[in-house]
């Protein structure tokens, strides 16, 4: 049996992913997102799982950062989940009457243009998960509102007012699974990496990480650029690519891209997954 | 005098770059940033200037995702403000005893490492900026926090217990100014504009259009991904290049931009800023 650290509380969307795609493990949900990752490269649990990407929201920033500047550990596989918010309190009230909104940040972005339209008079409060927002709600009074999926809603006997209330009805996050190894290779595997310049003002740089893949037929299936947090304008990259670093031809690029680039950081080879949960 | 919204309330990051930048003019805060740059698009105010990118967190997804999907406004100047945070409360008090920690979700995580070093305990909630974080604690008992400039605390008569806690000692908010027309041509400007692809899958896609301009010796400046909202994986990308939209350079370029993308919107022209102010 495995050990895995997960972004908690119990009854987060994270908690789902993992116990959707690890029925039979040891869980431990952790309060943030460095705890997790710091109790995978501590080796205090086997894998760790947090949240990267959101289809309307893009990449959880918080994610990539660590992962580029604070930790050393791989990305060993990935979990796409189906995510739906519902709009939940404690008793039966009008929507008007609602003062307060408990979620996770990511979630009220998410149902930001529903809730200006239906709860503009509302005050928007960021809890650390969706579970924590309906512990919120039990503790408050009854003009408090959270969203969080309508699943745990019924499980606390609470009040759902409306479900899938998200902006835009395809809403799918994508999880990582983090670990200390590199994934063994398989048919379809992707790698993420990351890298800077160290003189920003050249042009084509970028364009030349890129083209070693192109030429060969590698897909770039994401990038993405985020700060150096050093100077506004330099920016570090992380890409997605098709493909495992163990095989010839991938490694036979990254040695050129090592060359042309001032940091190159492997962030992990894993299998693509095709399934959404 | 022009008329130019900004996103306040007065105390604001954004106030303090529109006064230094526009000192006599006739100003309006606006609650959201929506709200400004639906105030330029309807001719309401003649500017809207709202944060886009700060050097440790990225890009203001919100204002880029506005400018994307939802409005027709152009770039027309950029301001550079330097921002220094400081934890705020309303008497002298421990830093054990803060219970409370408001302000703008984004000064929260400029400063995530102090605050999780300093007050693990407290509870962070967001605000709309920093100068509402400033009122509620005015509002709220002794046990709150806020984290706003220096400036706006005295203003208050509040009780300053650090300054510059921010995690990065070089933290820079870059503010655009809206308007309906594009600005004229100057001798150093940058233009940014947004496209996506029909076909996700073809590899190269992204380079061929990076390439038109490289080839032609413009320097991307400023290459990010936002995803397309309609399935995980598709990205409309914004990218910043140096030079105008008029120079006969650029128009030629765009025109083959055009041919080998899906969607191509031109966000502005405008002069490259400098100065920080």
């Amino acid at each position: 049996m495995k050990s895995i650290a997960y972004l908690g509380p119990s009854g987060s969307y994270c908690e789902q992913a993992t116990i959707t795609k690890y029925p039979d493990q040891k869980l431990f949900p952790m309060a943030t997102i460095p705890a997790v990752i710091e109790s995978v490269q501590d080796g205090i649990t086997d894998y760790g799982i947090v949240p990267i990407e959101n289809s309307i929201e893009g990449s959880v920033t918080f994610t990539l950062d660590a992962l580029i500047h604070d930790y050393k550990v791989n990305i060993n596989s990935e979990i796409m989940l189906n995510i739906s918010h519902s709009l939940i309190t404690n008793k039966i009230i009008e929507m008007s009457k609602i003062e307060k909104i408990y979620s996770h940040p990511q979630a009220l972005a998410q149902c930001k243009l529903y809730l200006s339209k239906n709860t503009p008079q509302a005050q928007l409060i960021n809890t650390s998960s969706t579970s924590a927002a309906l512990k919120q709600i039990i503790d408050d009074g009854i003009t408090s509102a959270a969203i969080a999926h309508a699943r745990n809603a019924k499980l606390n006997n609470l009040n759902i007012i409306e479900e899938n209330i998200q902006d835009e009805k395809i809403n799918i996050t994508r999880f990582v699974v983090l670990g200390n190894e590199i994934a063994p290779k398989t048919e379809n595997d992707k790698t993420s990496f990351c890298f800077d310049f160290s003189d920003i003002d050249k042009p084509g740089q970028l364009i030349n990480v890129m083209k070693l893949f192109s030429d060969q037929e590698i897909n770039i299936t994401k990038i993405e650029s985020r700060p150096s947090k050093k100077e506004l304008g330099k920016y570090i990259f992380w890409m997605d690519i098709t493909g495992h670093i163990e095989q010839q031809k991938l490694s036979g690029i990254f040695v050129q891209v090592k060359k042309i680039t001032s940091m190159l950081k492997i962030i992990g080879s894993y299998p693509v997954e095709t399934e959404i949960i």
